[in-house]
């Protein structure tokens, strides 16, 4: 860690100290001595670090922030470009937010009847909520724990025990986990010859299924851009021929909300699911699931049961999403992210030339090859160097392992520790600097282990 | 807000600007002249924070971290005695932790093989769920998006479409909606004439129910202390009924793990179910599902399905918990504080005692009363001011909300705004200097418009 960021991470503690002391000290800030003795040491020292970072001299005292955790430097120090982490770097302002709003129920300060988050107007997650439906194209939007509650949220309102619901050869185990969990079963739709779910493979399995099961697929979930090659899935022809069959189809944007532009209607999706997390530049554990005003009911329906003794009833409180979700840092982050994530899908375009010059560059290296489509659509890509790094490998004291030595060295993290055949890469965010930087990064330790570069 | 929480907000926001400038820059940080501008504009901003801090003499300037999200004061300026917050207000260590993990998934850097939460080693969140277990005297240990996903994973584990489950006639809805959620349906068992249940309402709901419907429930999920009236119910004694019928019994600890000590075998209970915000001093949404060895394997089973295509399987991923459940900041926070909630519940006697102390100086004010059980055995209370502060209501033109807007004067907040007649309120943590405030600012209060204060 270099001394700048162990420093900001020092003043930022010191400044959690003086915090504690303004807590222990509420409502009035009335000092006894040991309290100012300490209130006034904390601001020295703050100046004293202040200090050291402008002269950029000073001790490493810092590694640890509680037993065993360490401090975290993987976007201050390095490069990142870890294939899950890339779309839900915290911006600036969710930072920000996160520090006020860390504490337990801290949003429901102002929580009043009906009583249930998307009618919060301070903060204003009503509206949040309001916006996301909007910027989706669907009707109405709530925020879920995750891509995968949404899944869950979904599969529990509309899959019974042994009903079928389809996804891709590619899906996530996430989604397949949130059908199995209400005992209903999943069947995949076969990927074509370039690693693509289209309506025509959709269509044979639902025509497959009915004819071997006798029923229909009660749900079709398929990524957009799939975790396993980023590649692009035809959702728009997929959901026609889910609403020929008059099946609902989930749009699965974990890869895409946040980071392209999301249009569910156009799409033609009954439920649009994001993640905070993957790609909103949100906290985890958090998600959208967003639907139409033919489902909302069905996804969002309010308890129906009724105290027998009591005779209690719950009101307003969303069955499927146990009432409240994301109470907390992960839905204050997201929405403090939001106003920069609309604008960034903007930028799609640009991100994936940028994504493209640097495969580009990579397939320089004698050897190496993409795994997924090309040219790329995304910034996800999944290369194979088995004939380039890999070759290292087999002759390198440290195996695999000298690849991602290599990157360390020069800044990069993010891919799999050893990995040097198949690996995933996702260079969202970065800028045309760090592009170049990263490139030539690669391409640098080709040539050093005497790889033929172009 | 008073100007040294503002301007702490200032330099913790100032520190998020010089830190955005890092990861801009990273890996080499190599500034260009327009970025060693800003950063040094940055630090000398801080230094000017810290002056005037020091001085406390400066400008308010600071309301919005983002598009109408606020600034947040509730814990720096005030003394908060929400009945839902106290519990869940962070720790130093999980405020610290959460400024260096709040990146979407920064958890998982290290994430190998198996790829599943509880196994990470940096940070050490598999250990910290093995240490979980011990602290509640379970077998094993899991992470959950909140006390209800709890509830939830044991209700899909263990109920059907139709099946009964009981829980009190004083549950929380979040259990009930969890219930709901899997089609089956929940019963209450009635509180005795002291508001609590015991074994022997358990006993004769459970014939009821078995008279009535010819099956027995399939699981008993109960509060030890409830959200209504914090009054603690008969857990041992249920759980020793819930083994007569074996009957899985859920031990609701959302309002005592991470406050008081608790030893789920000890009480004979199959689950233990916490909150992570609202008792372990940690961000939303977070909890611990805690089970034995007997449970485990129904509740925390893996996956059993298997791709009919690509015939993949997902090894050990949980079906019910949806794989990994808390990936960022919550988690990170939830281990962060942890050691000192291990050694915090050691104090719970005088915990208890300060609520006592309080609400006995509450009720020498003429006409209040407490609807909770005396003495308490709890910092959550509900109380009745019907026959004193709402009498005043009655006359004042600000009607209710004049309480609110006295106890917030003498810097008071956390009372349901416009409550006179009955509210509820929470002491937990507060130090014996400020609970003696709290108890001095209602009987000011209560004096000043004339009230008999004995």
């Amino acid at each position: 860690m270099d001394l700048k960021t162990q420093k900001m991470y020092e003043a930022f503690f010191a400044l959690e100290d003086l915090r504690e002391i303004l807590r222990q000290t509420s409502p009035d800030h009335r000092f006894n001595d040991e309290q100012q003795k300490d209130f006034d040491g904390v601001l020295d020292r703050i100046n004293s670090i202040i200090d050291e970072i402008r002269s950029n001299k000073g001790n490493y005292n810092l590694k640890y922030i509680s037993k065993n955790i360490e401090i975290r430097d993987k976007e201050e120090c390095f490069i990142n470009i870890g294939p899950i982490q890339a779309g839900g770097r915290l911006t600036n302002e969710a930072r920000k937010a996160v520090i006020a709003y860390g504490d337990g129920y801290s949003v429901c300060d102002q929580c009043l009847s009906p009583f249930r988050l998307d009618y919060l107007k301070k903060p204003p997650v009503g509206e949040f909520c309001e916006e996301v439906a909007g910027f989706l194209g669907m009707d109405v939007a709530r925020v879920v724990r995750g891509a995968r509650n949404g899944f869950q949220i979904v599969t529990n309102a509309l899959l019974d025990k042994g009903d079928i619901a389809l996804v891709s050869s590619a899906a996530h185990y996430s989604v397949c986990l949130a059908i199995e969990s209400v005992g209903a079963i999943w069947k995949e739709i076969p990927l074509n010859e370039s690693n693509v779910v289209t309506e025509i493979e959709t269509a044979e399995k639902i025509e497959a299924v009915k004819e071997k099961e006798g029923v229909l697929p009660k749900l079709i979930a398929i990524s957009h851009f799939d975790y396993l090659f980023a590649n692009e899935h035809d959702v728009q022809g997929i959901a026609k021929v889910c609403k020929e069959y008059e099946i609902p189809f989930l749009y699965n944007g974990a890869y895409t909300v946040g980071i392209m532009p999301v249009n569910g209607k156009k799409i033609g999706a009954d439920f649009v699911v994001g993640s905070g997390h993957k790609s909103m530049a949100s906290p985890a554990p958090s998600g959208i699931l967003a639907t139409t005003d033919e489902f909302k009911d069905t996804v969002f329906s309010t308890t129906a049961l009724q105290g027998d003794i009591t005779k209690r009833k719950f009101g307003v409180k969303e069955t499927y999403l146990l009432g409240c979700t994301v109470m907390g840092a992960p839905l204050i982050g997201m929405m403090a992210s939001f106003p920069t994530v609309k604008e960034r899908v903007k930028n799609w375009d640009e991100e994936v030339k940028k994504s493209n010059f640097f495969i580009d560059e990579l397939l320089k290296i004698e050897g190496s090859k993409v795994v997924s489509e090309m040219p790329r659509k995304h910034t996800l890509t999944k290369v194979d160097t088995t004939d380039s790094f890999d070759k290292i490998a087999g002759t390198h004291k440290k195996k695999g392992y000298f690849f991602t030595s290599e990157l360390k060295k020069k800044g990069i993290v993010g891919i799999f520790p050893g990995a040097t055949r198949e690996f995933k890469l996702n260079v969202y965010g970065l800028s045309w600097d760090k592009i170049r930087y990263l490139a030539d990064s690669f391409k640098d330790i080709a040539r050093k282990y005497e790889l033929d570069v172009k």
